[in-house]
């Protein structure tokens, strides 16, 4: 089989095994960085040659938590009180969800990760064998949270949606997951449990979102969520909690000790008035945080600027200080911890052997403009504009704003619209 | 005298008299808009024509308290207490502004204004006649506030630079100001409350930003700065005041009372940690509220779309209500109420006689589809890479990502670029 080779030339490059940024060019033989550094023979034969013209190469943002499929219900139900939104706009329509939705609902989110520099996410949502295929057709890379529930999948066919964690080079993988402590019946928890001593895998869940729930399983359980689950042993392969805003000092023990990644996701939590995770607290004990999007129903954007943005300046309103996160901490959050809640050891720096998920931001963007330091710009003035590529698994998905995943873009955007007007009924 | 007559064709229009979105067309007689609606003629004769393929017209942002040239300091000293901030990092650099200076770096903000569909500023700095002549340059619009100091600007040169208010026509108009309630001195308070009453213009100023400022005036002038400067009758003729975090109910009486503008910049004040201001309070009591990004030290973008974010979505953590104000009401505040605190009664909104300040968001970009509610799209989930043209009184500057303004912008960058590493070493 011919090996394709593409050379990436003239670049700053932000690896993000440390916070040096060195000039360099890298090269990409089929789906991995195969050589890195000043010393590559920009002149050798390449199959592909980008000339990066000095911008920054650097590994691509993972969205650690999403429902991406969730873009009918953007800007549906806004500023709408917590238990309205949920019971009286978001789930009469997931209700109305049938097969086909999440396949074309989900590309319009991978268009809009690309835009951002998202080259991988951990999604849990309805029909993920849905999202899959679109994940595989454009060549995204994704984690799908498989979910347990007598009602629409037995416990064979999540094993079958797991089966393609067997091939070590699938874009798509899977995990084994629960909606949250407050949903599901005794016996998803049973069943679930059982999924994961079976398969051996981490285990997702929203996690303290929001005091109310914290203080539900207090009353329920006498026992707070976080405890609740580890001493059912689902976190014993650890895996990640979704939100994660309200977390007391035991609670943070276990998730020290599981090894257990706290997805935060800012701008939800803002936009749903749950609160602010005491991410300094979290980082000062050591452990990993991770960020998300969360749906666009509940954000609205699919944004990983806007999260890193967010993650260091609401530490700053809630401590009442101005020195919260330094901005290259946010960057691994965004880049190296997210690849640990996706589990995708080899897709979180930049390094020989490892997966060429890689973006290059546009430094002469205005925004990034002077350059006092380049990581500091990306974090606390950078946005969507500042990506000039997207490129997943050795592909270039997106350049110059332009999408090359293979499709009719306007088409897709009809389609979509068409189901979002039909699933926007309500049925009495 | 040849009249140039453009034609933006096939749009959607958001003229902001109303919320209403409307399909049609604009025609633009020289700076300004002589036809809008369906009824357009689009086969007549026109020098230019662009077609809008169905995206939205609205009138472009302004943002309504700036620091334009501070690009300079942008990314230089994040993290740090605001004092450290303050006197460590940021006044011995400016210290160091030379001639020349504020022309160059103020360019740098005025093309990351065009990005975000910023088409008009209330700047605040040094050198206004440097800030001037960059934004007639380019064709930006800008109001200069220009501060008495005996310093640096004598009375005289105050009158001279408010001359170009003799211009109807002119884009760059000035008012008067100062610092802030705590930096000037007996003789500059009362040598600008000269300039104020022989000139009839409003008033603008930094105030009430922190708790801390509204202590020490209260504790060395038993008076706390709003009243302080009304009680000098300083707001007779309106004006407005930027921040405004701590305000209490007798602040906002004559705030209501004095007809005076808050221009609220919640993201500066996030990452000073200042706090969050009371923008839910402010409008039911029916003050105006604007937007202003600050300045790029303490931002560090100049991005009015992570402003009207964040101006909503602080206020559901504030409030721990997601009930907090309708997207709608955002969207007034970065155009229609912006546009009343620079005093531009003719650049407000999209009618015939108006000022040609229009932007097109592009709707073809993922974060804006599907399309539920294009006002919330925005509001929730624009960013730069929206933003497909920006035109000023009647000349694209922005579009398709290119600027037009008659600079070649690498050599602009590495010019910013000298000046900035000229002035980041501090002298002992």
């Amino acid at each position: 089989m011919k090996h394709m080779k593409t050379l990436l030339k003239n670049a700053k490059i932000l690896s993000m095994k440390d916070d040096q940024i060195r000039e360099g060019h890298i090269v990409i033989t089929d789906n991995r960085i195969s050589e890195i550094g000043p010393q590559v023979d920009v002149n050798a034969k390449y199959d592909k040659v980008i000339d990066c013209e000095g911008n920054l190469l650097m590994p691509g943002f993972k969205d650690a938590h999403t429902h991406s499929a969730m873009t009918f219900l953007r800007s549906k139900a806004d500023d709408s009180k917590l238990q309205d939104w949920l019971f009286n706009e978001i789930f009469p329509r997931e209700a109305n969800l049938y097969k086909g939705c999440v396949y074309e609902l989900g590309k319009v989110a991978l268009l809009e990760y690309l835009t951002s520099g998202i080259t991988g996410v951990i999604d849990q949502y309805f029909f993920p064998e849905e999202f899959e295929k679109a994940c595989k057709e454009y060549g995204f890379r994704c984690v799908n949270l498989i979910m347990y529930d007598p009602d629409s999948r037995d416990k064979n066919t999540c094993l079958e949606l797991i089966k393609c964690n067997e091939d070590k080079n699938s874009l798509v993988k899977a995990v084994i997951g629960l909606h949250s402590e407050y949903t599901p019946t005794d016996e998803m928890f049973k069943t679930t449990k059982e999924l994961l001593d079976e398969t051996n895998l981490p285990f997702y869940t929203h996690l303290s979102e929001t005091a109310q729930e914290v203080d539900e399983c207090l009353s329920r359980r006498n026992v707070r969520p976080m405890k609740f689950f580890d001493d059912l042993h689902f976190f014993d392969k650890g895996g990640a909690i979704f939100h994660g805003v309200y977390l007391d000092d035991n609670d943070m023990e276990i998730i020290k000790k599981r090894n257990v990644v706290v997805v935060s996701n800012p701008a939800s939590n803002m936009k749903l008035a749950s609160g602010v995770a005491e991410i300094k607290k979290l980082l000062s004990k050591g452990i990993t945080v991770a960020l998300g999007t969360d749906g666009p129903a509940s954000n609205n954007a699919l944004d990983m600027f806007r999260e890193m943005y967010l993650v260091t300046g609401l530490q700053k309103l809630l401590l009442k200080d101005p020195v919260s996160i330094p901005a290259y901490e946010v960057l691994k959050m965004a880049t190296v911890n997210g690849a640990k809640a996706m589990n995708l050891i080899d897709g979180d720096t930049l390094e020989v052997g490892k997966l060429a998920d890689i973006i290059m931001i546009d430094l002469s963007r205005p925004s990034m403009q002077p350059i006092n330091n380049i990581v500091n710009n990306i974090v606390y003035a950078g946005s969507k504009d500042c990506v000039k590529m997207t490129m997943i698994n050795g592909k270039v998905l997106y350049y110059n704003n332009e999408f090359f995943v293979g499709e009719n873009i306007k088409e897709l955007y009809i389609r979509a619209q068409k189901i979002t007007d039909e699933l926007s009924v309500i049925k009495k």
